[in-house]
C-alpha cells in the first residue's frame, strides 16, 4: 500500500527562463540600434512591472555567472497562459534577435503542510507570501532543481508520512536559522518539468547560498534523499545594471 | 523462468513531434510572407482534421512552455506509414523553413489487461476510446515517457504477474479518482522508442497534472518501479491561438 | 577465475548509418537540381546493389520515424575497408550537401554457440544466412543496441557458462515463436562500438517489434541483464518511396 | 539527526572560464587585425594584472590541451560582481568575436577546519595564502570538480564528523608529501555550481598531477566517496606564449 | 587505511585527436585548392614524421569508421608542450578550415609494475618499447578509455594490492595470448583526462579487437571493475590512402 502523500497548497505558476546573448553579433550591431533594442526590452519589462505593481505577479531579472547563460528571468503569474505569453512576447522582441534560449523551468509555487495548514491570519499571510510572492530585490539569486531519490535503500516515496514529516521538520529548522539572510521560494514541478521541485533563494551575499545549502546537506532530507542536478547563480539587474551590462564599454564604440 | 507478461491491446500508432521556431528569422520574414506561411500550415492541419473527422485518426497541436520546444503535435493514425507521411509533409511545408526538430516519441496506443479484457459492449467502448481516441480539445497537455526499473532490488519484470496486477490496480484507482479532471492516454513504446511507455494527459488546468502525478508517485508502481526522464507541458493551439502565437505583435510590424 | 566465454562465429562487417536531411535547404534547391541529386544517390545505391547481387554484401535503406534521423542505411560487407569506402562515397555525393550525420553503429555479424556449432549442412546454411545475410525487403526495420549489465547483483559476465546458456536458450525460444513474423540479425560490437551488440529486426508490421521485445523483456537475459539505451524504427525505402520522400509535393514546386 | 558539518573559512570568489577559438575564422582574419585584437586582449589582461599587483585578486591564463577548450582563465576577486564584470568585459572585447564559451565553474576559496582553525600567525598566513591566493606562475594547471558520493553504502554526509575528519586527515597527508611539487587550491561550489568543490593544482610537470591524484585515489575520501566528473589540463600563457599561440605561423601569412 | 597503490612507469605524453571533415564545404572547394590543402596537411605530417624518425615520438593517422569522427591522430611526444604545439599547428593549417574538433584524450604512456620492475635489459627493452613506442603501421586501430569502478560492492581502489595484482595477472595472460595479433599500448590519464586510462590496440584485422576484448570481459578486472564508456575504431591512413579519402572521386570533379 502507498504511503500518504503530503497535502500541498499552490499559488502562482512560475517560469525560470535563461538566454545566451550573442556577444559577437551584439558588438557589430550599431550603437544606436543597440540602444533602441535595449529600450524595447526595458519597455517590455516595465509593462510586466505594472502587472507586478497590481499584485498580479512578480519577476526578477538577473545576470547569470559563468557559461550557462547570460540573462535569467524568474517570473510568476496566476496562469500558465500568462507565462506562455511572457515567453512569446520576449521571443517577438527585436532584442531577441541576439538571444538564444539555453534553459527553462516550469513550476508552480508550493507550500507543503507537514507542519499543518495555517490556523491564524499571520500563518496564512506567511503562506500567501510564498504562494503569491513579491520577489525580493536582493542582489543575488540561486536557482536549483531538486528531486527525491527513489532507489533501493533510499526511497523518499516509500517512507512513512511521519518519517518524511520529521525529515522536513529538521530541514526546515535550518531554513529558519537563515531568516533575514536567505529568502527561499519553493515551486513544485512534478508533472510540469523534469525535476520535482525548484528552489529559488535570494541573498545579500552569494556566500549565504553556500552556507545554507551546505548545512542542509548533512540532514537526511538532503544527504540521503536529495538530488540536485545543477545550480545557477545570478546577480540582480535593475535598469541601470542592465544598461551597464548591455551598453557600456562595448568593443568598437570608441574606435 | 520468466514471469508471465501482461497481454496488451493496441490500436493506432502515435507520434509526438516537437519543434523550435527560429524567432529571430521569423521576425525578419516580411509580414505578408509570414501570413502566407501560417496559412499553409493551417491548410495542412485542416487536411489532417478531415482525416480525424472521418474517425481515422486524431491530433492535438500545442504551444510548449519553456525552452524544450515552441510547437508540439500529437498525432494518431492507423499505420506508421501515415505518421511518416505526416512528418514528411510538415518537413516539406514552406513554414518548416523556420522550424527545427527538437524531439519526438514513436508509440502505439495500448490498453493493458491486468484487470481482464472487456466483457461488455460498454467495456469495449471504453477500451476503443483509448485505442482509437478522439483527443479531447482540453486547454492543457502533459506528455511524459515512463519506463519500469530493472535493477537489483527493484525489477518490475521479475515481479510475478499477480504482484504487477496488484500494483497496477492500486495505480489505476488513483487515475479513476481524477475522472472528469484528467483525460489519460497510454501509448506503448517498447521496441519503438527509447522509453517503454508514453503517457499523455489532458486537463482543464495544469495544476491537475501535478496533483495526479504527485499522488501516483507514492504508489509502488511509480515510487519503486517508475522512471520518468522528462515532462513536457503544453497549451492547446486552435487556429486563433496559432495566429496569435505566430502573427500578433511581431517585432517590426509597426516600425 | 573468469567464467568461460562463449565461442562466436563472425561473418560480414556491418555499418548502420543515420542522417538528417536539411529540409529547409532542400526546399530551396531548384527542382531540376533536386532530381539530379536524387538520381546521383540512386545511382550510387544501384552500384551497391550490384555488389549485393553477387552475394558480396547486403544493404537496406529506410526512412527513420521521428526526430532521430531522416534516412538510415544498414549495410554489410566482407571487410571494414569496404564499409569505410561506402561511408566516404556517400560523403562525396552531391546529395550529401543536404545531409548531416546523426548516428552510426559499427559491428560484425555474429552467431553465438551456446547451443553448439552446427553439425549439419542445414545447420550451417542457417548460420551462414545470419553471418552473410541477404537482408529481407520487409517494410519495417527496428535497430537497437544491447549490452549486458555488469553491476553488483546483476553481472552477466560473472555468471557461469551454464547459467548464460540457459538464459540464452530461454530467450532464443521466444525468438523462434516469432518465425515468419520477425527476421532477426545479431551483430557483435564489443571492441567496435560503444555497446556490446546491435540487434536489427525486420517485420511486416511495426507492432511485431513491440510484441517480441516485450515478451523477451520478462526473461532474465533481458529483465535482469539487458541494457537497451535506444531504439530506432524505420520504414523501407525502395526507389519509388525514396522519390516520394525526397521529390514529391515539395514546397514551392507549384508556386 | 544530521551529522555535524565542518566549519569552513572562505575568501575570494573564483571563476574558471573556458573558450574555444574559431581557428577557421581566425585564419581568415587579416594579420594586422589579428595583431590588434590580441593587443586588445593583452591590454585587458594587463588591467586585471594591476588589480592583482595590489593584492586584490589573482588570475592565471592557460592553453587547454585537447578538444575541451582552447583558452582557460582562472580568476579570483573579492566579490562575485567583480567576476561578473570580468566575464562581461571579455565578452565585449573585439577578440571575443572569435571565442565561444565552452565551460565555466563558479566557486569561492575555501579552507576546511577538520584539523582546527589556525592558532598562530603562521597558521593564519598559510590559510590566507589559500583564501586570497597569488596563483603561482607554474607552467601547468589541472582543474577538476569533485563531489562527495551520497548513495546507500557510500554516503559522505551521513558519516560522523570524526570519520570525515580522519578521512580528510589521511587525504591531506598525501597532499603534504607533494609540497614543492604541487600547489593546490580548493574552492567550494555548493550552492554556486553543479559540483561541490573545485580543485585546482599547479605543477612544474603534468606528470605530478597524475602522481598525486593516483595516490589519493586509494584513500577512502577519494576511493569510496569521491566523484570526479572531468579533468581539464592546461599550460600557462604569458604574453609571449599567447602571441605564439595566436599569431605565429598562421596559415596564409606567407602566401 | 588506504590500500597500497601500484608503482607505475611513465614515458611519453600522448594525445588522441579526432576531427570531423565538413564534406559539404569540401565538395565545393575547387579541386586545385583541395589538392593544395591536402599537400599542406601532408607536409605538416612529414615534418612530424622527421621527429619520429629521430626516435623523439610517434604518430598514427587514421580514418574513423562511423559518425564519431572522420579523421583521428594518435601522437606521442616527450612533453605536453610539444603536443600542445601539434594541436595548435594543425589548428593553423589551411586544411583546418574544413575540420571540426570532435573529441580528444590526453594521457601519458604507462607501464604498471604489479609483476615487478624489469630486472634484465630485455625486460627494460620491452618496457621502453611501451613507454616510448614506435606505433606499428598496422591497418587497424581501436581506442577506448577505461576506468575502474568505485561503487559499493565493486570498488577497485579498496581491493588489496595482492587482489589487484592477481586480477591484473589474469588479465595480462589474455593479452599475451594475442601476441602477434594485437599490439597494445596503455596510457594513464588520471589527472589528465576524464577517464583513468586509455587503451590503444593495433591489429591486422578488426575482428581481433572484438576477440581480445570479449575474452578479457569475463575476467574480474573487466567484468566486475572495468568501465568502458566508448570505443573508436579506425583504419590507417598513409599518404596514398589519405589522398584517396580526401581527393578521389569527389562530387563535381567530372561534371
Amino acid at each position: 500500500m502507498p504511503e500518504k502523500p503530503v497535502d500541498t497548497l499552490e499559488g502562482w505558476y512560475c517560469l525560470h527562463l535563461f538566454w545566451d546573448l550573442d556577444w559577437a553579433a551584439w558588438q557589430t550591431c550599431p550603437e544606436p540600434d543597440r540602444i533602441k533594442l535595449v529600450q524595447g526590452f526595458k519597455a517590455y519589462l516595465t509593462a510586466e512591472t505594472k502587472v507586478e505593481d497590481q499584485g498580479q505577479g512578480s519577476h526578477y531579472l538577473f545576470n547569470v555567472s559563468g557559461h550557462k547563460a547570460d540573462l535569467g528571468l524568474m517570473i510568476l503569474r496566476a496562469t500558465l497562459d500568462e507565462l506562455n505569453e511572457v515567453e512569446t512576447k520576449i521571443a517577438k522582441l527585436p532584442f531577441n534577435q541576439y538571444l538564444t534560449k539555453t534553459h527553462s523551468f516550469v513550476s508552480i509555487t508550493e507550500v507543503g503542510t507537514y507542519t499543518g495548514k495555517p490556523k491564524t491570519d499571520r500563518g496564512w499571510a506567511y503562506v500567501n507570501a510564498h504562494l503569491k510572492p513579491a520577489l525580493p530585490e536582493k542582489p543575488y539569486i540561486c536557482f536549483y532543481p531538486m528531486s527525491k531519490l527513489r532507489i533501493p535503500g533510499a526511497n523518499w516515496y516509500t517512507l512513512t508520512y511521519e518519517q518524511r514529516q520529521q525529515f522536513m521538520h529538521d530541514h526546515g529548522a535550518v531554513g529558519r536559522k537563515y531568516a533575514g539572510k536567505i529568502w527561499q521560494f519553493i515551486t513544485g514541478a512534478i508533472g510540469l518539468d523534469d525535476d520535482e521541485w525548484g528552489v529559488t533563494l535570494f541573498a545579500d551575499t552569494p556566500l549565504m547560498f553556500k552556507k545554507i545549502i551546505t548545512e542542509m546537506r548533512y540532514y537526511e532530507a538532503s544527504s540521503v534523499y536529495g538530488e540536485f542536478p545543477y545550480f545557477i547563480i545570478g546577480t540582480y539587474l535593475n535598469d541601470d545594471k542592465l544598461d551597464h551590462l548591455l551598453l557600456d564599454e562595448m568593443a568598437g564604440d570608441d574606435e
